[in-house]
C-alpha cells in the first residue's frame, strides 16, 4: 500500500490517497490511535472521489472510525472494455426508458460484483495492517457487493446496505445466509431500484439484527440525518 | 388540572400523577425550566401506568421533554361498558383465530379514536398552561388517534407513530391530510398488524418528511434502540 497524497482536514480528519498494486483507493483516518474501520463502497458508476461519497466518508471518520474506499476492478475512474461501457449504455438507456433490465443487470453486474469482492478483501488486509485501524470491520454502501462480503469475508461484522432493489441474483439468494447486524436504507421512490424488490431483500436476510430506514424521495435523496443513524448502527456493532 | 402524587426519580425526573375532570393522566418533567412536551398514547386496551410506556415516557423525559400520558375515554383503566368489553373480546379472539377484524375493529375502535382525542386537546390546553411545559408539541404512540390528532389539532408538530397495521377507515383517510413530520415505527412480524397494510398507510401520509424504521419481531419487539432515535428525531423536530 502507498500513500501518494494526504490532507488534513478543519476537523482533524487524515485524507490519503493510496494505491495497492492497480487499486487506487483514499483513506480517512480521525487520528493515530486505533479505531474501527468502515469500508465505504458505492454505486459501481461513479468514482470514489464523488462528492457525496467523500462527504459521507469525512464525516464518518469525524464520528471516530478510520473510514476506507478504492474504486474496485471495472468500477469508478478504473479502465473499462468496451464491452463493458457498451452494457453500461444499454442499462442506463433501459431503465430511462423503464424497460426490463434484469438480464442486462445479470450479465453486466453480476461479475463486477465477483471481481470487485477480491479486490476489497485485498485492500482489507493491507489496511488492517496499519497501526492506525484497529477494528473491527464494518461495511457501507452498495448492497450487491455488501451482500457478498458478508458471507466470504468473516472479518465484517457489521453492515450499512444502500438501494437494495436491483441485485444480481446470485446475491439476492446469498441474502439468506447473511446474518450480521444490518442497516438497510430504502429511498423509498428510488427510481432506479424497484421498492418492492428491496422490501423483499430486506425481508430475506438471514440476521435477527436488521433495520430497514425508509425515507421519501429519490435515489440521491437521502436524508443527511441517516449519516449520524449510521454512526450510532456502527456504535453499537463496532465500538 | 390535579396533581395527586409526585415521585422523583433517580435521574432527576419527576413524575406526577394527575386528574382533569375524568381523566387520569401522568406526567413526566426533567425540570423547571420549560421544554418541548410530547403526548405519548399508547394501545387502547393498556393503562398508562403499563411498565413499557412508563419506561419509555422516564427515558424520553430525561432527554429534555415533558411527557404526558392519559387513559382516554374507554382506555386503559377508565370504566367500560359490557358492550365495549365484548367488543373487545371478540376483537381478540378474532385476531388470534386470524380471522377477519376489520368490522368489529371499525365498530368498536373506530368511535374509541373518536372519544379519545378531544381529551388529548383538553388535556393539552391544561398542560400549555404549567409554567415547566413550554412548546412545541409532539406525540408519540397509538396511530390512529395520532393520525385524528395531526389533522385536528394544529399544535402538534411532529408525530412518531407506532404499529400503523389495523387503523380505522376514517383514519386511513385522513393520513392524506397529515403533513407534519413522522416517524413511523414498524414491527416487520407484528402479529396484530398486517405489515402490508403498515406499509400502504405510510405510503399514504401526505407529509415529505417521514421515515419509517422497521425492526424485526412481533408487536412488543420493539429495540431500546428506538427510543433514542425517537428523541434524536423529535430533538429535529422540536427543539
Amino acid at each position: 500500500m502507498q500513500f501518494t497524497s494526504e490532507k488534513r482536514l478543519d476537523d482533524g480528519v487524515l485524507e490519503r490517497e493510496f494505491t495497492l498494486g492497480e487499486i487506487p483507493g483514499t483513506l480517512w483516518t480521525p487520528g493515530s490511535a486505533p479505531v474501527p474501520l468502515i469500508l465505504m463502497a458505492h454505486n459501481n458508476g461513479l468514482p470514489k472521489g464523488e462528492p457525496r461519497l467523500v462527504a459521507r466518508a469525512r464525516q464518518t471518520a469525524s464520528y471516530g472510525y478510520a473510514v476506507a474506499t478504492i474504486d474496485a476492478a471495472g468500477c469508478g475512474g478504473r479502465p473499462r472494455s468496451a464491452a463493458d461501457e457498451q452494457a453500461r449504455a444499454d442499462l442506463r438507456r433501459a431503465m430511462q426508458a423503464g424497460e426490463p433490465v434484469d438480464e442486462i443487470f445479470e450479465s453486466f453486474i453480476g461479475p463486477l460484483v465477483g471481481n470487485a469482492v477480491p479486490e476489497w478483501r485485498t485492500t482489507l488486509d493491507a489496511l488492517l495492517e496499519l497501526p492506525e485501524i484497529g477494528g473491527p470491520v464494518g461495511y457501507s454502501g452498495w448492497t450487491a457487493v455488501g451482500i457478498h462480503l458478508a458471507v466470504t469475508e468473516p472479518r465484517i461484522a457489521a453492515a450499512g446496505l444502500f438501494a437494495g432493489g436491483y441485485v444480481p441474483r446470485a446475491q439476492r439468494e446469498e441474502a439468506r445466509q447473511v446474518t450480521i447486524p444490518l442497516l438497510f436504507l430504502l429511498q423509498w421512490d428510488d427510481e432506479g431500484n424497484p421498492r418492492q424488490r428491496a422490501l423483499d431483500l430486506f425481508d430475506a436476510f438471514g440476521t435477527k439484527e436488521k433495520t430497514m430506514h425508509a425515507n421519501m424521495g429519490g435515489h440521491v435523496g437521502t436524508p443527511w440525518f441517516e449519516v449520524e443513524d449510521g454512526d450510532r448502527f456502527f456504535g453499537r456493532h463496532l465500538k
